[in-house]
C-alpha cells in the first residue's frame, strides 16, 4: 500500500489536479466573443430572465452536478478537513467524465455545521443539475440529503449511502440466484452502523427482504440497549424485526447473507460455519475486509464479495453513480429508494452469466451506465 | 443587436453550455483507477492533512478561481437573478481558460445579502486559488470585497470595479502621453456613480492623479448634497478636492479628461468644446455611449475611447482580469491598489506605438496577459 500512496502522491505532484476545465464555444475572433460574452450574452440572459425553464437548455446546468463534501468521513480517514478531502473529490469529479461524460465539480466546505451545509448547497445549486453529496459523516448525512430533496428542484443524493447500497443489492441479486430458493425470504446480518449500513438496510427493505438484523461492535442493535446514537436509532426502527439482542455470533446463526461495512477482523471462520446452507458474505471494509476472501471460502461461504479491485466482486460505487445521475440529469424526478432498487437490478443483469466469481460487473464493463440510467 | 442576441441563444442553444470539465490523468486501467480514486489517493489526503500547504501543489486550487456572482447588477441588465446570470459567468470562465489557462467555475448564488455572500465565498474556498466576485451590485460589492480579503488567504477581487479600472487607467496612461504635458495634473471628470466609478476613482488616485470629480444625474458629488447613498458618499470622500457643486456642464469647463460610466446622451459636443485643449473622452456606456465617437470627434475630442469592439480604443476587462489572476495566483498575495496601477501600465506598455486611435491593446494581442501576469 505505501508504494500505492507514494504513487499516487507522485501522479497528483504531476498533474497538479485531476481535473480541468475547458471551453467549448470557439474564442478565436471578435465576432466569437461577442456572441459566448458581451454583448451577445445578454440576449440569453433576458431570455432565461424571461422563461427560466431555459437555464436547463443553455447552461451548463443541463449536464453539470456539484460534489459536495465538508471533509467529515472521507475513505477510512476520518475527518480530515475540507483541504485534505480535495483530491477524492477531484477524483469523483473525473470518473463522473469519464463514465458518464457529466461535468462534475467539487466544492470542499469550511463547514461542519449541517444548517451552514444546507444553506450552502440550497444557495450555490442554480448552477447545477444535481447535488452528489460525499463523505460527510452520519447522522448529520441523513438530515443534509432529506432537508435539500425537500428544498430542491434538482436531485440531491448522498453516495456513501446510496451508491454503495445500491451496488451491494446489485451483487445480492445475483448471488441469491445463484443460490436459488426463496430470493426474499432470507435472513441478512449487517455489521457496521454508519451511514452506508442505514442506507443498505434500506435498500433491502425497499428490494423485500424483510429480515435484516443490525449489529455494531457491541452486539446486535435492539430496542433493549441504551447506548444507541441517533443513527443506530435508526437502524433499529427499520431492522431487527424478530426483537433479539445478542452478540454478532449469536443472530449469526442460520442466518443467508453477512454484509459488512465495519472493519476488519469482525466476521470468523467459525461464525461462517454456523451459518445456513452456502452462505453468502459481502466483506466490504476497506481496505482490509471482516474476513479475507480465501478465509470466508475454506469455512464454507458460497460467494464471496469485498471492496477490493484485487478480489473477485468487487463492490464499487462508481458501477451506481455516473449512471445514476446520468439518468435523473433533467428529468425534473428526485432521487428515492424505488430509483436505487431499478438502479441495482439493471446493474446486475449487466452480468450475462453470473458465477459466484462474477456477481458484479467489472467497472470497465460499457453497458452498466447506460443500463442505470435507461431504468432512472 | 437583436440579430446578435439571437445568434448568442442558438449558440448557446447548440451547445448547452460553454465550458467542460475533462480529467487530466489517465483512467484506462484499474490501476490508473487506484491511483487517481480510492485507494491511492488515501496517500494524498493524508499528506494535505499533515502538511497542509501541499494543497497548493497536489489539487486542482493551484490553478483554479471561483467566479462568484448572486445576479444583482448582470451587464446593462440589472438585478435578473442567479440562473439568468449564468451566461455571463460561464462566458467568463471561458475567457479565463482561453486567455490565461485557468480554470474558472461559476458560482451563482440564490442570495442576495451580503452576509450570506460572505459566508458562503468564505465557505467555498478550499476548492479555490482565487475568488473573482462578478456582477453584484454597490454597495453591496465593496464590503463584501473587503471583509472577504480580510478573512481569506487567496486573493479576491471584484472585476467589475478594479478590471474596468484597470483598462481604464492603462488607455489614459498612453492618451495622457499622446496628448503630452504633465501626465498627472490634469482635471478629469467622472460621469458614473457605481461600483466602476468608484474604482475608476480610486485607481486614478492611486496613479497619482488628484483632480478627480465625479457627477451622477443630478450634477457634481459635493459635501453639500444631502441625496447621496452609501455608494456616492464613498466618492464625495475621495474626489472632489475643489469642493465645487453645480452641474456636469459647469464642472467640465476646462477638464482634461472626461471619463462615463453611466447612461448614453449624458455628454454633448457643446460639453466638449468647453474642455481644456486636446480633451480625451472615455464613453463607456454600454451598449450606447455617453456621445457616440464620430460626435465627440466633430466637437473637438483628441481621443475617443468606448467599450464597445466596433470602434478603435475598446476598454474592455478582458485585458485584465486573465493577467491579474494569472500573476496573483499561488503567490501568496493579496489584490490592492498598487497591484491595478502595476497591471495599467504593464497593459499601457503592450501598444507599441500609441496613437489616438489605438491607445489600448487588442483582446487577441498575446502578451497583454504575460506582461500584466509579470508585474502582478
Amino acid at each position: 500500500m505505501k508504494d500505492l500512496y507514494q504513487q499516487s502522491i507522485a501522479l497528483h505532484q504531476k498533474h497538479g489536479g485531476k481535473i480541468a476545465t475547458e471551453h467549448t464555444v470557439p474564442l478565436e475572433t471578435t465576432t466569437d466573443l461577442s456572441l459566448a460574452y458581451t454583448p451577445g450574452v445578454a440576449g440569453v440572459c433576458r431570455e432565461i430572465a424571461q422563461h427560466p425553464a431555459r437555464v436547463h437548455e443553455l447552461t451548463i446546468k443541463k449536464n453539470t452536478v456539484a460534489i459536495v463534501s465538508d471533509g467529515s468521513a472521507v475513505l477510512g480517514l476520518g475527518n480530515i478537513g475540507p483541504e485534505a478531502a480535495i483530491p477524492v473529490m477531484e477524483g469523483k469529479a473525473a470518473l463522473f467524465k469519464k463514465f458518464a461524460d457529466i461535468n462534475a465539480f467539487p466544492l470542499c466546505l469550511d463547514t461542519q455545521d449541517p444548517e451552514e451545509i444546507i444553506s450552502i448547497v440550497k444557495n450555490i445549486a442554480p448552477v447545477f443539475g444535481g447535488i452528489n453529496l460525499e463523505d460527510i459523516s452520519a447522522p448529520r448525512c441523513f438530515a443534509i440529503e432529506e432537508r435539500l430533496r425537500a428544498m430542491l428542484d434538482i436531485p440531491v443524493m448522498h453516495d456513501d449511502q446510496h451508491g454503495t447500497a445500491t451496488v451491494v443489492l446489485a451483487g445480492l441479486i445475483n448471488a441469491l440466484r445463484l443460490r436459488g430458493g426463496d430470493e426474499k425470504n432470507v435472513k441478512v446480518v449487517l455489521s457496521g452502523a454508519g451511514s452506508a449500513g442505514v442506507a443498505i438496510a434500506k435498500i433491502l427493505l425497499s428490494y423485500g427482504i424483510k429480515n435484516v438484523t443490525a449489529c455494531d461492535r457491541k452486539g446486535v442493535l435492539c430496542h433493549e440497549r441504551d447506548d444507541l446514537n441517533e443513527t443506530k436509532q435508526r437502524l433499529v426502527a427499520m431492522t431487527n424485526p424478530e426483537r433479539i439482542c445478542g452478540t454478532l455470533a449469536d443472530i449469526i446463526v442460520d442466518a443467508d447473507v453477512f454484509i459488512g461495512v465495519s472493519a476488519p477482523g469482525v466476521l470468523t471462520q467459525e461464525m461462517i460455519q454456523t451459518m445456513h446452507k452456502k452462505p453468502i458474505i459481502f466483506a466490504l471494509a476497506n481496505p482490509e475486509p471482516e474476513i479475507m476472501p480465501e478465509e470466508a471460502l475454506a469455512a464454507g461461504a458460497f460467494i464471496v464479495a469485498t471492496g477490493r479491485s484485487d478480489f473477485p466482486n468487487q463492490v464499487n460505487n462508481v458501477l451506481a453513480f455516473p449512471g445514476l445521475f446520468r439518468g435523473i440529469l433533467g428529468s425534473g424526478k428526485q432521487f428515492d429508494e424505488t430509483v436505487f432498487v431499478r438502479a441495482a437490478q439493471a446493474i446486475a443483469s449487466c452480468v450475462e452469466h453470473p458465477t459466484p466469481q462474477k456477481i458484479i460487473p467489472g467497472v470497465f464493463e460499457k453497458d452498466v451506465v447506460h443500463s442505470v440510467a435507461r431504468v432512472v
